[in-house]
């Protein structure tokens, strides 16, 4: 018996400005799926009124699921009734395209550019590229790209700054703008530390992270895990090819060392992909030369 | 477009006895690979007058895969006619299943089992289970199945200890006795040391492996790189679930550092699990509650 399996891996996470309507929902779900791709997850937030899709497949399924999105999507989503917690500029909010498998972060970039023109003359949508698709440095963070929000868009698109990379220089009424690009998978990544001391996580998180000086790709606070009376270096690593995890790991317990403090134990949060794990094994180990191609389930899928 | 990919695999490396007649080894691979398996590897080799066979696929696969290779294997090669260097004892002389994926060790015990009593009963060929499918202790290792090899063999399995575990009690005449069973992989895994002291290689490799005293599943030696004027822990661990890479690591590292001697760099020659990579960085990075639900590719696949 055979199993199927994808060639090339893209992962796509779309977030809608709808978290509340169970049939908008359903339908979405059901455009992205009738194109082949797998849909991993479906996270509604009521109070966000926000819904975030993970899927994945093939760069082509991929791309047909996200046009199939925005054509279920924008008739359903209408902005100016639109009201919930989080920051939103349009009816689908932000498009990454994420290489997994078999795909570059060119190729990523490639697809968000093509995308990004298709839906802005499809839809006439005002489309922005955003992180690794970025047209200008200034737009690579998707905060500076949202601020303002919806009901600020069409004072900040008159500015020659935020003309958008396609589409017309006005918000679409109901759908705004989406926001479309490319980056590396996020790794949602914990260290517990064996102490209560908040402040000492704190001061590890500062220590560790990009914003205050830390490694370029880590995002780090000091939390309190009440429960167990320990505290918590809370990590989002957003690029696992440049900061490694084990780099990240090894800081860290450095760091707590400098305070007689111990790592207790760390945690991933959600997924991570195969390659992550593999340069942690091959880096610990001091693996000489080795290659992808010498794990046994490579060989395999060739 | 999709890719086929197997549901659960096993791998089966069987040895026969010929290494030199392109055309026998040619009708074996074609036996082989007509049952869908994927042929990873040949290995003849004319001085040992040898064949390995490596190929993986599903259970029923690699079933039909080793029936067919006896089919093809038996008439074409007499031992009554066979010399080489290699120990043998059979026409396929060892038929190791092993779980690759999806399958447990009692799985392929299982296999072994089945197709031992199908094997036995199709040519009339006395077969032996060894290793985890072994019916006993004394015929677990290799070795001691095969010693006297195909010339001793009638001699051998006059006594009681020798009844085979399927089949008559007698040598097939031209194909003398097969063993089968089942193991886990093979990781072939050698450690560099920043030395040119033998002394201090041989003393690692005595301190580690199973037969001194040191790790279960560790075979050990310590060797001269003379053209890097180095020395290597050369290694096989033939279980590394149970004992795994990067224990073995460490012991070798501590050990070195008792003599003031530094790891260089490890290396693997041939394949590797997945999961032993997996478990070696879970280990270093101290996840805790781990799954390997959690690497995104096995979403995709499962």
């Amino acid at each position: 018996m055979w199993y199927k399996f994808f060639m090339a891996i893209v992962e796509c996470i779309p977030n809608i400005s709808e978290g509340r309507r169970q049939d908008v929902l359903d339908a979405c779900a059901a455009a992205i799926t009738q194109t082949g791709v797998r849909l991993l997850d479906v996270k509604p937030d009521g109070s966000h009124n926000r819904t975030v899709f993970t899927f994945a497949g093939e760069p082509t399924q991929v791309r047909a699921a996200v046009i199939a999105l925005f054509d279920t999507a924008i008739p359903a989503i209408d902005l100016r009734q639109h009201s919930g917690e989080h920051p939103r500029m349009g009816a689908v909010d932000v498009v990454p395209f994420v290489p997994i498998e078999g795909v570059t972060m060119t190729d990523c970039v490639k697809m968000a550019r093509e995308v990004g023109a298709e839906l802005a003359a499809r839809h006439q949508l005002p489309i922005y590229l955003y992180e690794e698709a970025a047209s200008h440095p200034a737009r690579r963070n998707l905060e500076d790209v949202r601020r303002g929000e919806f009901e600020g868009l069409a004072k900040k698109m008159a500015s020659a700054d935020w003309t958008p990379d396609f589409g017309p220089s006005q918000p679409h009424p109901s759908a705004g703008a989406s926001v479309v690009g490319a980056r590396m998978p996020l790794i949602a990544y914990n260290i517990n530390l064996a102490t209560n001391r908040l402040d000492v996580a704190k001061k590890i998180a500062t220590a560790v992270r990009n914003s205050s000086g830390g490694l370029r790709f880590v995002k780090a606070m000091g939390i309190e895990l009440g429960d167990r009376e320990i505290v918590q270096v809370s990590m989002n690593l957003t690029n696992y090819e440049k900061t490694p995890v084990f780099r990240v790991f090894e800081l860290v317990k450095r760091e707590a060392a400098r305070y007689g403090v111990q790592v207790l134990e760390s945690e991933l949060v959600g997924l991570i992909p195969q390659a992550a794990l593999t340069a942690s094994a091959a880096w610990y180990l001091q693996l000489d030369g080795f290659h992808d191609s010498q794990i046994l389930e490579n060989k395999l899928r060739d």
